[in-house]
């Protein structure tokens, strides 16, 4: 009987997460284990393998089963040799041949990517992006990630850094520093992080009542879900920072619709629960830096799969990879 | 024998550019014709085909030693059925059936696409692209044109409208009027017009001693090569002129870097004549805007081919599609 079974497996810096999904995209079982990272993050793979094993046999699969095992992970990622360099976050820091070793073991084949392009795919396949050709994928967390997929294929470039969207130049003078070294990256005004740091910035220059302004005033701590809270609920000086954040995000978004003409720009992330909140307000500065026929034919969407995108997306490697 | 020659068309407003070329890329012979736009644009797809069956026959050759018919367009081209729409500067004012017609006459897989993208192809191919798998071209004349090839293939969006590099917005507040609809468009800024523009604005403010300068103020015409040649010539007035569109282009180039890691953004089209004094100063600025991999991984070339990429292109697409 053919194989109709793929494992994803979405690598995190504290968790593993795995999932066990039919080739028609449906996750059938999911678990997680903690990422131990000791001893120089030298256990995740072998951890990684046994968890497999152990759950194939709970389960009363076959390895013969699986079409193959796909994954998700932090670092720098070699797409051939199923590698990985310099994963700081799981103490990796050298290569670690992590797609090697599980094939080994396990006996199917190994498809890897990096986390972000892995969870755009995943919600290109079963999320927001309803398997069409041409999806990107936008992450608002503690950075601002992404991924690209046009024609059907994810968009690595010439040294595997395609789909950067975090570092989109969005404010070309006078911007933030921003960690790649370059200044007024969307990360920098539109990350968890950036969210407050444009608060702040506007903070300075505004007069009026609002209970969030004079927390920043008072030098109280604020985060990103404070002001997104404080806004949904008519805070003027929230709203403009949310304002403000929108049209960056739109910004960007509008130029990666002038540029690619997806069929959707997916925005997930922790900054993302806003909702529809935050996704009207991009949408709006979305339409105004646009032409018309990307205005028409590309929407912004929110992401659906959350914290399930890694996993979903690490499968759908596997179908894309495997030819 | 198998086939092993190509015919590339280049479809323009002015004239038909032939092209026989090898599978190799070489071009083995190419000549001209008008493009006759009387009668709605009735005569020019007969004589198309006339001017190719007359080639074939003078050349000796038969139609069975080509592998298919390649052609860039303007308007809007339908990639499966080989039609093109609203090509106004060919008097088409409905949908002309390009590649049935050519192909019932020659006997020839016919392929078409818009003549951005095949100019794309064609420096991607035998020209500054090196034929790597990743190549942004930007083209810069009456207007700002471009095509994205990523990871072996055009990118065309949801609706054809992907690789419109003149309409990302460079200049997101208080930007030109763009004829899109849009304001700040790169081609407000970076086209012939656009640098002139750009010179128009900059000489409100500007003082000291500049023949351009003058020359805008005494209210003659001054063209974007005037602009450049007084430029190199040392003018600063030109200078800062050239400097502010490299800026613009830097930035829409450093995030087409950020977002698609190409091997190399070249840069044609008439304003490009500037060369290097041109290049140079764009690089400048793309470095100051793109993220550590993309600044030592992309690099920013000048287009090669001149007006030989629209008939280079149209022949690689019949390698690209014809599978």
């Amino acid at each position: 009987m053919a194989a109709t079974k793929i494992i994803g497996i979405d690598l995190g810096g504290t968790t593993v997460k795995f999932g066990i999904l039919t080739t028609a995209g449906e996750i059938q079982d999911q678990w997680a284990i903690e990422t131990n990272i000791l001893d120089d993050g030298s256990h995740i793979v072998p951890d990684i393998i046994a968890s497999i094993l152990h759950r194939v046999e709970l389960y009363k699969l076959d390895l013969a089963d699986f079409v193959g095992i796909g994954m998700g992970s932090p670092g720098s990622v070699n797409l051939e040799t199923g590698s990985v360099t310099g994963a700081y976050n799981l103490n990796w820091k050298t290569t670690v041949e992590v797609g090697k070793e599980i094939s080994a073991a396990t006996g199917l084949p190994f498809f890897i990517d990096n986390d972000a392009n892995v969870a755009a795919l995943g919600e290109r396949w079963m999320g927001a992006g309803e398997n069409q050709p041409d999806v990107v994928f936008v992450t608002l967390g503690t950075g601002v990630g992404g991924g690209i997929i046009a024609g059907g294929q994810l968009i690595h470039g010439v040294s595997n850094a395609g789909g950067e969207i975090g570092h989109i130049v969005v404010v070309p003078e006078n911007g933030f520093e921003c960690t790649c070294g370059s200044k007024g990256c969307l990360e920098t005004v539109a990350s968890a992080t950036g969210v407050v740091r444009v608060a702040r910035q506007l903070a300075e220059e505004w007069e009026g009542n609002s209970a969030i302004h004079q927390q920043i005033d008072d030098g109280e701590q604020v985060t990103s879900k404070d002001i997104f809270v404080a806004a949904e609920a008519g805070d003027t000086f929230a709203l403009s920072v949310v304002d403000k954040v929108s049209f960056y995000l739109g910004l960007a978004c509008g130029n990666l619709g002038n540029t690619l003409n997806p069929d959707s720009i997916v925005i997930g992330g922790g900054v993302s629960a806003a909702g529809e909140f935050l996704r009207a307000r991009v949408e709006k500065y979305f339409l105004q830096f646009t032409f018309p026929t990307v205005k028409k034919t590309t929407k912004i969407k929110l992401a659906t799969l959350g914290n399930d995108a890694g996993i979903v997306g690490a499968a759908s490697l596997v179908l894309e990879r495997n030819k």
